[in-house]
This record gives structure tokens, sequence and C-alpha cells, in this order.
């Protein structure tokens, strides 16, 4: 079903007929460009809040600035679907998210009006910072630079060392805060609190109330005191109201707040500040699901990425299953690390602003004082787990795999080199989905492996979850402990299984065999049962070991390994350059061992977004992908 | 020569000793302290300025708070000298940054003073905040937590991050605030322009005293002004001094600026700091290198960390060499950007923090407009080289091997993923000496293999060097290009030879030989040059290839060298797990070649601090462990 769009919204096929509308024409197409969004997303799926939240800015900036020429960075990209509906890509747009079709972010490759690809956030300032510092250098002197973030994606690091830069930058960069209170959840932090400040005039405006008000009383004292009045507004005011805000203190001159949804005011202010030479800020007032009443009245989170619903009555479709399905591996983490800090009150949670995402949600609600969000800032909330280390607590600090990458120093750093027993649970962890290559957790592995004092464990399924979680927990003298799981569901519909101690770097052979021998980390395991149940019914028995553990890698089950087979095959739903077949292969080398091996894994390219068993099949190691290696591999002559 | 310490100084054992110190003794004892260290870096070298520019503050901070109870963070760490001799390190410091003796930085197992190992900056209001949340959840309500951390280390995001939790933390943290406009360069940025402008009364104070002068002026107008002034002072003026300020934005109280030197002072406000409930900042300012007057008047970054000097004339003492000396890699990467850049004026420069010790400083020089010192904004330095990249522009992005892991998701998502042609730098690659394992560059080839769109080389020598850089700059079908090489020197005194590309991946054979081959990347691949020469002359001939680039490697080559070769050795300054050596393992796994396979390289565990030599020897890759593991291999029987 091809959604139809409102009749200005189908003659927009470029900003350019955009900027043919009359002023007056805008309120209309935010509405039909809304509704479009509405119709697309309750039958296709995908993010919803982010994109209706910035409809107004979306109009108003391709309507003010001359895109593609100058230059508009999204930061993380959620709310850019109107931007790609009016940036040439209306007639494909339900094809986002799926695979073979469009990104579900702005990405350089898909669209010259994506000024520069995004998925993690906090990195648009530095981004187009440096797109205007090469302006600047190139005589480009009349192109503009924007670069559009969330008041949660300004508390990252990296959004930070930006506008320090850009403070002293020199150059005309536009920063538009797209403030709505929330990340994917409510934003937290000191930041949130002062933005909500500034807006609600509880500081900012107060001031400058006060100042307006002692001013005007001032006046009535005659002619002296209207003098000083005179001195005052010249001297103290500007000094006063403009220093006063946190972003003029970092030398970008602040204008607002506005109201994001007054598509005329932004169109006028935008015009302004196109003339207003500088780095500057412009601090947007908007609401998440703005403009359909079940996103605007409900829960921002729960509409952040709804999956499909009923547009007219707000029911999102869930669907029903005949059968008890298995749990997610995400619920299973949250209710288990509940189970387990009610029984050891050492425990304590941590994520960086993914408690719905990672179900550390679950403990917050339970356990507030001692379950964390700490922000979009994984840096820190290593560090601050590796500090709570150091007092005898035993933190689980919940991380996306890929957004480990953002943390990767204070994992190395703060706690390895210090050897602490963090425990770190890596969701997401292999092909991602839907979300494409900024979000696969393809690396983890490989740059986890080469740390020393870190362990590193994936388990097969729920269970095993369960009892990595429990061994995690336990004392130990030292080292990180990091359990990767993939998003979405596990294998067992009974899932509350009892817990109990896994053997730190102890796999285990899931199925004798002869001739072939295939090792597998994580869930990607049941892959491997499958396809050995299959061959069992053609007549050939392979063996199939879950090894559990990369690293410490279980010495003794290869050696029984690689003395019995000497053609093996590794499967991991990770990178294959430094991964698990990767350590298997150093076992080899090591202990002077022969055999021939086919490493399945994530190919070294990158591979774009789709289902995750589409991903896995296209890299060759969906069930059909691994039991033609499996014959490949019988069929060879032993050449050892 | 042991250094004898004053008459207080050597009656300090521990913090217990300095409290039994009356108040006004403080005085002789930091100049006693601030002697001691200027007596032991004149002769035994170490980092410098930091420390002495911190001598009361650390007198001050142990006097007052009840260490190690209350838990001190420092960040960074080069300012801990003075810490590190009042906390019973007083006779061993001369062993400082010694192979075996104290580490140069704070280390939690060497004492238990050190609340937090660090090196990289940033992490100190991280760290302090675990601890004090941890505290405060296990009832230790009396514990106090203070982070001191330098203006350039604020810089860096993840102190922000910690900064935006610490605001809402409802904790005692108190941050010291180092504010000496430096960090190993003088800072930069939109902060410290902040700070300095608070501090010299630009805009803070003048701020408070235009308030106070029209306060003081209205005051002349009656009754009914002085009403007014009443009504000011209790309405405006708090919400006007305070919310002015950056800090206080984020819910800090902040208090200073004050004078870092003035020891009965910083006992004063420490003392009533103690008192004062939830998070806060003290401003202090400070000199570095204060009370050294060579240090004070001369270059702060050349005293930095100066080596040996003469410490009554301030001469630095400089090797003298008979014979020319080959140059640091450093200064042959400085010079040969300007060479390139002077005739491709694409080309630009981008160092987080480190101009000086990268020797991009030569072309922040010559080419003001094309080289960017960006701060301790190591995430930021990468995706504003990606922003540049987008633009045409040829990056050259400098950065220290161990600190390029705080910008691994940069690299990964802003370049990688968009396949963009930056080109990085990695210097002190491999061990980095002296600064010790937070500093050593191991594991870079591990977490940059895995990524795709990589290419990762490692010139041998410095004309290698000249050669990947200039191919670097060559155009190139995206791919992110970097270029790793040691801290130190090279080989060769002739240095400045005629560039010319060398083919992406290609590697070369620096000797023929029978029976083993060894393959060697980078700067260590000289080592192998001398066991050949060494062997030669006990009548062994083997094989020596330098592979030049990780990826892509050379398989062209490989095949030769697997075709000829059932011994080989492998020699990296890296890590073994997932490094070069696995590289090698991988291309023999997907070739189906069987060999015995040796690999020399950083072993899975933190190796110390010490000299670069005495590190590569006790890890047995130095020429001696590299002979030995050539005998052996020879003397084993072939297995294959």
């Amino acid at each position: 079903m091809l959604i139809t769009p409102g009749k200005l919204l189908s003659q927009i096929n470029s900003p350019d007929d955009l900027k043919k509308l009359d002023k007056v024409q805008l309120v209309q197409l935010c509405e039909e460009l809304r509704q479009f969004i509405i119709d697309n997303v309750s039958v296709y799926g995908g993010h919803f809040g982010a994109s209706l939240g910035v409809v107004e800015l979306t109009v108003a900036l391709h309507y003010i600035f001359n895109t593609p020429y100058d230059q508009l960075v999204w930061d993380v990209g959620h709310q850019a679907y109107g931007h790609k509906i009016l940036t040439g890509r209306r007639d494909e747009f339900h094809t986002n998210r799926v695979y073979g079709g469009l990104s579900g972010f702005p990405k350089m490759k898909e669209s010259k009006y994506d000024a520069f690809g995004v998925g993690h956030s906090s990195t648009s300032v530095s981004a187009a910072l440096g797109m205007a510092v090469a302006s600047k250098y190139l005589n480009q002197n009349d192109r503009q630079h924007i670069a559009v973030i969330g008041d949660g994606a300004l508390t990252g690091g990296i959004a930070f060392e930006g506008l320090n830069h850009a403070g002293v930058s020199d150059t005309n960069i536009l920063i538009i805060l797209n403030d709505n209170c929330m990340s994917i959840d409510p934003n937290v932090g000191a930041l949130k609190d002062y933005l909500t400040d500034i807006t609600t005039s509880r500081t900012y405006n107060k001031l400058k109330d006060d100042v307006w008000k002692l001013l005007g009383k001032l006046s009535n004292f005659g002619k002296s005191a209207q003098e000083i009045v005179s001195k005052v507004e010249t001297g103290i005011k500007s000094t006063l109201l403009s220093q006063s805000n946190l972003f003029e203190s970092l030398n970008l001159r602040y204008f607002g707040p506005v109201d994001g949804h007054d598509i005329d005011h932004l169109v006028t202010i935008l015009g302004d500040l196109k003339n207003i030479k500088g780095p500057k800020i412009l601090h947007c007032v908007t609401v998440k699901g703005k403009g359909y009443g079940p996103a605007e009245k409900g829960n921002a989170t729960t509409w952040h990425a709804p999956g499909t619903f009923d547009k007219i009555t707000g029911e999102i479709f869930k669907k029903v299953y005949e059968k008890p399905q298995p749990p997610k591996y995400q619920d299973v983490f949250g209710h288990t690390l509940v189970e387990l800090a009610k029984a050891n009150e050492k425990i304590v949670g941590i994520t960086p602003a993914m408690p719905s995402g990672s179900s550390m949600n679950i403990m917050m609600k339970e356990m507030p004082d001692r379950a964390f969000d700490v922000g979009i800032a994984e840096q820190h909330a290593v560090t601050f787990s590796a500090g709570l280390a150091t007092q005898g607590l035993i933190p689980f600090c919940n991380i996306y795999s890929s957004f480990m990458q953002r943390a990767y120093d204070q994992v190395v750093h703060d706690v390895c080199i210090q050897n602490l027993p963090v425990n770190f649970c890596l969701d997401r962890a292999g092909f991602a989905g839907a979300d494409g290559p900024t979000h696969h957790g393809a690396y983890d592995v490989a740059f986890f492996r080469c740390v020393p004092n870190m362990i590193i464990a994936s388990p097969m399924n729920e269970s095993e979850l369960r009892n990595l979680m429990y061994t995690a927990q336990l004392p130990r003298n030292g080292k990180a402990f990091t359990i990767r799981y993939p998003r979405g569901q596990g294998v067992m519909p009974e899932w509350r299984t009892p817990m109990e101690e896994i053997k730190v770097g102890s796999g285990r052979k899931i199925k004798e065999g002869e001739d072939v021998a295939i090792l597998t980390i994580g869930h990607i395991g049941n892959y491997a049962v499958e396809v050995c149940e299959r061959l069992e019914k053609r007549g050939i028995e392979i063996a199939h070991y879950d090894m559990r553990f990369v690293k410490p890698i279980d010495e003794e089950l290869l050696h029984e390994v690689f003395s019995k087979f000497s053609k093996v095959i590794t499967v991991e739903d990770g990178c294959i350059q430094g991964g698990f077949g990767s350590a298997v292969l150093e076992f080899m080398a090591d202990n002077n061992y022969h055999a021939e091996i086919k490493r399945l894994g994530i190919p070294d390219r990158i591979v774009e977004h789709g289902e995750q068993i589409e991903l896995h099949r296209e890299c060759g190691f969906d069930p059909d992908g691994i039991e033609k290696a499996v014959i490949q591999m019988l069929e060879t002559v032993n050449t050892i």
C-alpha cells in the first residue's frame, strides 16, 4: 500500500520546489508532511516521535537555506524523515529501514542532501564545524553550515568538545538545539535542568525580567536616576544578559528559546540568523510526537519507534502468537539483574540513556537508588562504573555494543589497566537489524579481545545469559567481565531457570560428531543446532561446540577438538578480522595444531540494514550458509 | 645521588605527620616540597611544571582532608609528584618513571592514597563521582571526594559528561579546577577564554563590580532608592551572580577564583568547603612551574617535562653525540607534513592538544590557517577531520596511539562507515616507555584491523614514513589511512630522502634466507635486521620481510613466504591478540597454509613502565629475544 501525499507535498520533489511556495502555504505543507509521516510509519513502522517534532523546523530550514550547497547535519538522525521526504525520497519512503531500501538515518551515499551520515549521537557540531572550517579555507564565504542537535545528544562529551572549538572558530556555524527534554527516554542531568530553567523563565528569563523591572523602577527617580538607567542599559545589560548564558560563556551567540512549531516565526528567525556572522545557537523548544494526539499525550518513549499502529485509534499493533514466545534477551537481562540485586546488595546498574532499550528501567523502577541513567554519556558511564567498583560495589554497566565504541578508552584505561571488576553487558551485539551499519555491534569481540584483564562471554540462550550474569556478580579477583548478546528474542519460552555458576573460560559440547566440528559463540549457535539436525537427517553427524567464552578461551576443549578434528568451522555474529575465529587460530598457532579452518562471520566490509536473518544470509552464516560451508568442507580432500 | 629533603619534609612520612604541623609551618613545608621536586627532577628527569604549580594545593588538600579515607583523584596525574612525596613515597621518589620504580602517575596498586589510576586526561570527575555515589549508597556520609582537574583536561568531553551528572548527583563531590591556562601546550578553545574572562574580571568580575557600583550609587538617592538597593540585593543579586556562571548553570556551586599559591587562604577555603553540602567547584588559579624562575619565565611547554637540567642556571642538559643522530619520528612527521602541504594545498593538519609532542607545531607556525589544535578533544578531532574530508580537503589527524582509544567510535562511525579518506598518524605506537601502561600504544593494530575501509601501515624507518605520508595524500577512493610509528629516534641521520609512492598493501623483502622467515611490521623491523646480521656471522641465513602494511596485507608476498617457509616468526611492537601476527594467521587459514608460527609482541597482560628497550626485552622481542626465538625454531623438528 503506497501512501498518497497531500496536494502540496506531492509537488515537492526537492527543496527547490519548496522554495516556490508562498510563506503562507507552509502551514499546510507542514500539516501534509506530518500526515505523510504518520501514514507511513503507522503502516511500515520506524522512528516516529522525533520526526514529528521537527516538521516545522525541517520545512523552515529547507525553505530558508540553500541546501545542499548549504550543509545540514542532523544529529543522530531519527528526526530526519521529513528531511528525506522533502529531498527527493518521498516516493521511496515506504522502503525506509527495509533490506535494500532507504536507510533510517541520513547517509551520504543515499543523497547529496545528507551532508553527513549519522546514527550515533552528538557528532553534528564537530562534523558541521569541519565543513564550515573547510568552506572558510576554500573561500566559500556564502556557504552556511547547520547542525541540528537534541538536548539529549548535547550531553554527549563530543558535542561539548565541538562547542568548545566552535566558539573560537570564526565560522558562521549555526547550531539548532532541538529541545524536547527527551532522548529516547526522558533526558537527564544538570544540562537538562538548565535548559528547562531558561525555557521556563525560572532563571534566565527571571534574570532578564528582574533587570527590566529594576530599570523601570529606577526611571521613576528623576533625571539622575535615568542617567544611571541609561548607563546600566549600555553597560551592564549586554554583559549581564549575554554572558549569563551557558552557551554565551562558550562564545556562541544564543537566540531563543523559540517555539519550534511556529513555522512563521521559524522562517523569520532563520532568515535573520543567516545574516548574523559568527558561531551561534538557536534554542528551539519542540514536542516529540507533535501533532499526533496519542504520541503527544502518551508515553514519548513508547512513541519513539512504536512499530506499526492504527493511526486513528493510536492502538499499537502487537503480534499475536499461538504458542508462548521466548523473551527478548533485553528482558531477561532486566529481570535477572533485579533478581540478582535483591540477593546481592553490592550490585548496581548503569545505563547511558538506554533505560527502556536495555531494560535497565526495570531496576530503575524497583531500586531507584541503585540504578543510574547517566544520559548519553558512554564514556562517563564506564569511568563512573570504575569509580563505583573501587568502593567494592558490583556494577553492571549495560551499553549497546556499537555504543561501547564510544567508551573504548575508558574500558582500557580506567577499568582493565587497573584490573577493576566491572561487568559490561553489551546489548545489540552482532547485527542490529533495521538500524543498519552505525548500530551493528560487529567489532566488540575484536576490540575487547586484545585488552588484558578482560573476560568475554556470550550466551547461547536465556538460561546461559542468566548463569553468566550470576557468575559475573560472584566475587572475583579483578578483571572486567563482558557479556554480549543480540537484539531480540532468545529460544526459551520458559526462561526463568535456576541460576548457577559457570566456570569462567569453559565451553560446552553440544553434540558429538565426525569429520567436521562447528565452534560457535553466542546465540548464533542455535543456527548450528539447526544445521546439525538437518545434516543428521541426511545421515551426516558433525560435532558442535558452544565455546561460550571468547576470552579466556576453553583450551582444554580446544585440545579435544583439534586432537580429533582436522576440519573446523567457526561461526560468530561479529567481524571475522580479529574476532572469535581468530582467537581459535591463535590457539592453534600457539599449540602447533594444523587443521583446515573456515571462519564464518561478518566480512570486512560495511553491511547495510535489514532484518538480522537477511544480513546473516547475505554474509553466509545463516543456517543455509553454515550448512553449505560444512558440505564444502566435507567434500574437500584433507590436506593436513 | 639521593636528594636530601628539607627539615620539615623529612618528617612527613604520611599525611598524618603533615596534620601535626602548625598552619604557619605550611609555608616552609611548601618551600621544601618545591625544592625537593626541583632537586629530584633536575637530576632524574620527569614531569616538572605541573607538580610545581600545585605544591600549595597538594599540601592544603592533605592538611585539610582525611586521606586516604577521603578520596583524592588527580586528573592526568602529571601534577601528583608532591602528592606522592607526602604520602610515603619520598624516599623512593628518585625511582620515579624508572623500570621497576615508581610510576610517573598515581596508581592504585602503588599506594592506598592513589584513589584512582590516571594518565589520560579528563576522567577525574567521573571516577570521583562514582566513588561519591558509592559512599552515599554505603552510608559513609562523612566521606569526601575530590577531583583535581586542569583547565586543559576540562575540555575533554568525558569531563563535561561527568559534570552534567555531578550537578544532579546530590553528593558532596568537590571539583578543584586547577587553572593555569595550559595543558602540555597552551590551552585552546572557548572554555579557556571564558576561564580567563572570569579570572581577569573581564566578564564575571566586571559584572560583579558593575552591580556593586550601581548599588553603591543608588544608595545616594535617598531612602526609596535604598529600599530598591535592598530589594536588588536580596532579589537579583544572588540569581544574577550565581547563575551567570557556566558551572552554576550545571548546578555546581562555584567558588573562586582563588590564588592557588596562597597556602593560608587555600587551607581556610578548603576547610570551609568541606562543610558545604552538594556538588561544588573551586576555581584555583595557578602558575605552571611556580617557584622555579626559569620555568616560570621560560616556555611552559619546554618545562612540562624538561629532562635533566642544571637547577642553578636553568640550563637543560642535552646529550652531545659525536656522530649525526637519526631524527625523532615526530620531527620527520612534522617537517614532512609541511613539505607535502606546500605542494598540496588540500592538506590540513589536526592535533588534539599535542602540537609540540607530535610536532604539528611546525605546520601550525608555518601555515596557521591550515593546522588546528582543537584542545584535549580526540573525539572532536576525528569527527572534525571527517567533516573536513567531506569537502575534499586531506586531513592528517595526528593522535597518540593510546589516545586514539578515546576516538575509536568516531573512527568507526564517522570515518570508516562513510568511507572518508582521512589520514591518521598514530604517534607513540608500541611501548611509550617511561609513561607506562596508560600511554603504551599497544592495541591500535588490533582495534583498527577489524574496521572496514581502513588501511594500516607502519614505517621501518624515516624514509618509509615520508613515503607513506606522501602516498596518503595522493587521491584515493575513500578509506582511512593509518600510519603508526613509535616514540623516539629512527635510524637514518640523512632522512630527507626524496619521496615516492608506495603501493598500498605492498611489503618488501629485506633479506633472502633459508629455513626461517621473520615477518616484521614497523620500526621494530630494525631489530630483525640486527638479528639477521648476528646469525649471518654464525653462518645462519634466515629471511626477513618488512610487511609495511598490516591491512591490506601483502598477499602476494605472503604466498611467497608460505610457499617457501614452514617456520615463520612474526614480530610487532603491539599486542599479539588480534594484531599483525593474527593477520598472518588469518591469511594462512584462508589460504590453507600450514606452517609453524611464533608470534612475538606485547603479551596479554599490563606491561609497566621503563625504557622501550627494557620493555621489549621483558616481552622477548628485543634482538636477543628474537634471536632466541629463531634458534629455538631452527632446533625443532618440523611437524608440518
